[in-house]
C-alpha cells in the first residue's frame, strides 16, 4: 500500500508465501555489523520516546491513533527479547503488553477473538501482543484444536477484525520473527546448557519442533490469507537477534514518524494561567 | 519491621506524621551529586533486570511472590518520571502499570477497592500504581467526594486489603513523592513555558494547588493510619528528580535482593533432553 512507511523490512508482497525462500539470517536494509546494529537501535531511543509521547499526548485532545504490534514466531524466535530490547526503549506508561498463553477454560468458552478484544490498546497507547489471535490458526491448525471449518472461518474473521481496528485508528503492525530450524536448535541447546535458562525450557518444545514443517505450512497459509492492504505482514529475519531488534525498532520509528504528530495546542489561556500562578496567595 | 530491607529512604516511623518536618530536597543515604545519582541508577540496571527475571521465573514453579509499588504524590511530584526512568529500567514483560484517573460511572457503582482488585499484579510481576486506592482517602477527603463516615471506614478497609495482599505473596511498597509547594510552582511554570508540555497542564491543577494545606492534612492522616508493619509507607524526598528515581530504584533493588531467589531447578532430565535434541530426525 502506498502509505506504508518505508522500513528495513518492507511489507510482505501479496500472493502465495514460501518461507523457505526468505532468508532467516539476513540483515536487509542495514549496512553494518552487530555492534553497529546495537548502536543504531540505541540511537533511536530518544526520537522513539519523543514520538511515543506525542502519540500519548494526542489522545488528550481526542486523538484516536494507537499502534498494535503483533509478534509471532516459533519458540525461541525472540518475542521476549524484542520486548526487552526494543519495546523496552519506550516509556512503559504508554505500552500495553499482553502475552497470550494456551486459552483458559473461560476463554475457550468464547469466540477466539474474545480475549483479544479485551487486550486491545486504548487510543494513545502502543499495544504489543506476544503471540496473538494467530495462534488460533497456527497451533490450532497443526494440533487440530478446532474443526477444520472453524479454522477456515477464522482467516476471514481475522481480516474483518483487523479492518475494524484500523477503522478505529489502530495501526496494525504484524511481524513474523523468522528463524531457521538450526537456529532454534542452537537456542534450545543454550537453554539446556544454562541453569539460569532451564525454566524457559519445556520438553514439549521438542514435540512442537518435530512438527516444524506443519507449522511452516500453517504460517504460510496464515500469512497469505491475512496479508491485507490495511494490515500487512512483515517477515523479520530473526536469526540475528540484533537485527530483529533493530528492524522492529525501525518499524515503530517509521510508523510513528508517519503520523506526523505535533503537540496538542493548549485549550486554555497560557498567559492567564501564568498570571494566576504568579499572583496566587501563599499556599502553605 | 525487622525484615524491611535497608534502603536510602527507610520506612516511615509509626505514629503521627508531620510532613513539614520531612525535607523535600534532601538526598538521604546518598553521598553524591546529580551526575553521580544518575550514574548510580544506571549502574543498577543489570542487577535489577537479573533479579526481576528470577522473580518472573519463580512463578513458573509455583512461586507466589510479586511486588506492588504504589506511587502517590501531588501533581507534578514525578510519578510519570519515576515510571519512565526507574520502572523503565526493567523488562516491560514483567511490569504491570495502572494509572488511576477519576473513577468512571461503573467504577463508582462499586466499592472503591473494586477497580484496584482488577489491577493487581499476578505472581512473578511487578505491579505499579500511578495513583491508587489512596486517592479515595485523599482527594475524596479534601473534595468531600464521599460521606465522612465512608472515608473513615476506608482506612481500615485499606489496611485489611493490603494485609490480604501481603498474605498472598505481595510485597507492598508505598511511596509518597514529597515535593514542596515552591517546587510544584516551578514545575507548573515549566509546563506553561513549554508548548510540548501544555497537554500535561490543566487549569484545574491550580484549584487543587490552592488546597495544598488540606491535601497535606489528608496525606498526614492517610500516612499515619495506613503505615502498617506489613505495608509501611516511605516518604521520598522528590524535589530532586534524580534522587527520587534513584531512591525508588534502590528500594526495588533491595526488595528483590531480599527475596534471595535462585533459578528454578529443572523438573525434567536435562541430559535426556540434550540427547533427544542431538538425535532428532532432520526437521525440515
Amino acid at each position: 500500500m502506498s502509505d506504508a512507511p518505508s522500513t528495513m523490512v518492507p511489507r510482505l508482497e501479496r500472493g502465495s508465501v514460501d518461507l523457505t525462500s526468505i532468508e532467516t539470517d539476513a540483515a536487509p536494509g542495514f549496512d553494518g555489523k552487530k555492534a553497529d546494529g546495537k548502536a543504531a537501535l540505541a540511537a533511536m531511543g530518544e526520537e522513539l520516546a519523543d514520538l511515543q509521547e506525542r502519540l500519548f499526548a494526542d489522545r488528550s485532545t481526542g486523538g484516536t491513533r494507537r499502534i498494535l504490534l503483533v509478534l509471532q514466531g516459533m519458540d525461541t524466535s525472540g518475542k521476549g527479547g524484542t520486548l526487552r530490547h526494543t519495546v523496552g526503549l519506550m516509556d512503559p506508561q504508554g505500552i500495553k503488553i499482553t502475552s497470550f498463553k494456551a486459552p483458559t477454560d473461560e476463554e475457550r468458552s468464547h469466540d477466539f477473538l474474545w480475549r483479544i478484544e479485551r487486550a486491545l490498546p486504548q487510543a494513545g497507547y502502543i499495544g504489543v501482543f506476544d503471540r496473538s489471535h494467530y495462534e488460533d490458526v497456527l497451533i490450532a491448525r497443526v494440533r487440530e484444536l478446532a474443526p477444520a471449518e472453524e479454522i477456515e472461518r477464522r482467516y476471514g474473521a481475522i481480516n474483518d477484525f483487523e479492518a475494524r481496528l484500523v477503522g478505529e485508528g489502530t495501526t496494525v503492525l504484524k511481524c513474523m520473527l523468522h528463524i531457521s530450524a538450526d537456529e532454534q536448535k542452537a537456542r534450545l541447546l543454550e537453554r539446556l546448557d544454562d541453569p539460569a535458562k532451564h525454566w524457559k525450557y519445556n520438553p514439549g518444545d521438542l514435540d512442537e519442533r518435530a512438527l516444524w514443517p506443519a507449522y511452516r505450512d500453517a504460517y504460510e497459509i496464515a500469512l497469505e490469507r491475512t496479508n491485507t492492504d490495511v494490515a500487512p505482514w512483515r517477515v523479520i529475519p530473526a536469526d540475528k537477534k540484533w537485527f530483529r531488534n533493530l528492524a522492529i525498532g525501525d518499524l515503530l520509528l517509521q510508523t510513528l514518524r508517519g503520523f506526523g504528530l505535533g503537540w496538542p495546542v493548549a485549550d486554555f489561556d497560557v498567559a492567564a494561567e501564568r498570571k494566576r500562578l504568579a499572583e496566587e496567595k501563599p499556599v502553605t
